[in-house]
């Protein structure tokens, strides 16, 4: 088992979700030349399953050493990786790095920042911010704001990750959208139109949870058309997101990391609050991520 | 059908809500002398079936005038009510009241707020304010606190409510604890205890949008531990809101007025704000709004 030969003769990087997960056939010159997702995030695989369903990759990808980002590394997931703490930098993370068996399974440890009277995590976002790092892809200073699910305001100092903060803002629309008194007025696609901007205004200097009960109201007592409520709500969420986000960085740009469909409505609230940014793909930055820990990895094992 | 008399004669005040009601029996003196409350809220009203629901209430308290205050008067009730706009006193909600049947099935409408760049509606609970006025319980002039699934502040001018805001702090939690990644940290009791005012103090100066996915990480980190989450999590959101419910009414005193079990945390988070309050019982104050309104009832049918 030549371990350095089979890193640089190539791998398969994982990102591997709870509800979703995406594996990339990476070749020896570094490039991508397969992929696939599914819905097997971890949520899905049954006690004792994740030997199958790490087979099911390899059977799809081919017999390659495996690099596993994400929530496969939490408590929920397969082997517990703990968290690296702030300040993280890359090496950091590959010295964390958790192997599962015959060191051909890598699980990438998250990152953990403690500080100013709270706490927070991540998992694989790590991966995307150090990766776009380590390419160039980002400066070695700045802010990074990577929406989804659970957005995160990332600070990145001397290349590191030196603090961040979790915003749950696309699980409390979610949440308003599925269960609340709310619902009935966010089932349309929210866009990053003119309902969606005035309702970032809003957020900007006001609460945004002074603010959600009203976008019932406004209908109700017909100051604002039913079909921009959804548009509204979003952009009263993601206005007092970014307020936050913001707050601690007032100056310089913001870098905003992910896929394209998440990043329009953040790119939208960032120019209303006359903030100058820049957007790069989240794919992207995981698999320069992915390369850069493999060659750490590569020298690892020869060493 | 001497109208005046059978006002004065007593009459059936309801609190017609969405998932519950409660009426009460008012002899001639303004005493209540019988009283039910069940689950039967407009929600579970099948179309064309408020007469019935109607007949029900006389059934179990006897032939009388009713009063129907709350959701019973909203769009999703058996007759709507428009709203009457703020500044509102109890003459206007009088004049504003839409007569069912036989003028003795009165339907009160609810009050709106416009202004400020925000909208906001109640029902049901302006017969609270204004009753507690009416009778003395609370001065003319003030902040009242009314907790509850959809918490009020609401500012009391002249014996009038001159503005009011609504923060749905209550439901939130509600979709955090049901819905959320929060869930299975949530599902303890919440107790105004020393983790529920760490939670509050935390978010009189941070926004509680920044810190709920903070819950999770604090204990993952073992920062705080697993059974105080709750409490800290109902805490950020109740500080959040008092925050919120003080920003424009720097000086005086608070009442907060509702059922005891729902006004303990609200007392212990203004506590921690420095705010002085005092308590007022919620039903006590619709019962002396409902009396005050059959009494102009009474002046009305006699004019």
């Amino acid at each position: 088992m030549g371990g350095r030969a089979r890193w640089a003769d190539g791998f398969i990087a994982v990102d591997w979700g709870t509800t979703n997960r995406r594996a990339y056939l990476m070749d020896s010159a570094g490039a991508c030349t397969a992929e696939f997702e599914d819905g097997k995030g971890i949520l899905s695989v049954p006690a004792g399953g994740f030997p199958d369903a790490i087979a099911d990759i390899r059977g799809r990808l081919g017999d390659h050493p495996l690099l596993l980002a994400g929530m496969i590394g939490s408590n929920r997931g397969w082997i517990e990786a703990p968290y690296v703490p702030c300040p993280a930098s890359l090496d950091d993370i590959v010295e964390g790095i958790v192997w599962a068996s015959e060191r051909r399974d890598a699980i990438v440890p998250g990152v953990s920042f403690v500080g100013d009277g709270r706490a927070d995590v991540m998992r694989g976002e790590e991966v995307q911010l150090l990766g776009a790092v380590a390419s160039g892809m980002i400066p070695a200073n700045g802010l990074v704001c990577h929406p989804g699910t659970h957005n995160k305001w990332a600070s990145v100092v001397g290349g590191k990750i030196s603090s961040f903060r979790t915003v749950m803002t696309g699980e409390l629309f979610s949440l308003l959208k599925d269960h609340s008194i709310l619902s009935d007025l966010l089932q349309r696609d929210v866009e990053p139109d003119e309902a969606f901007r005035s309702g970032v205004r809003r957020a900007l200097d006001h609460d945004a949870q002074a603010e959600l009960f009203g976008v019932r109201a406004r209908v109700l007592l017909n100051q604002s058309p039913r079909d921009e409520a959804a548009s509204y709500a979003s952009g009263l969420l993601i206005g007092s997101d970014v307020r936050i986000g913001l707050a601690g960085n007032p100056a310089g740009r913001v870098v905003i990391m992910g896929r394209p469909e998440l990043t329009e409505l953040y790119a939208a609230a960032l120019g209303e609050a006359g903030a100058s940014f820049t957007e790069v793909d989240g794919e992207r930055c995981f698999l320069a991520g992915a390369s850069a820990i493999a060659e750490r990895l590569n020298d690892v094992r020869a060493s």
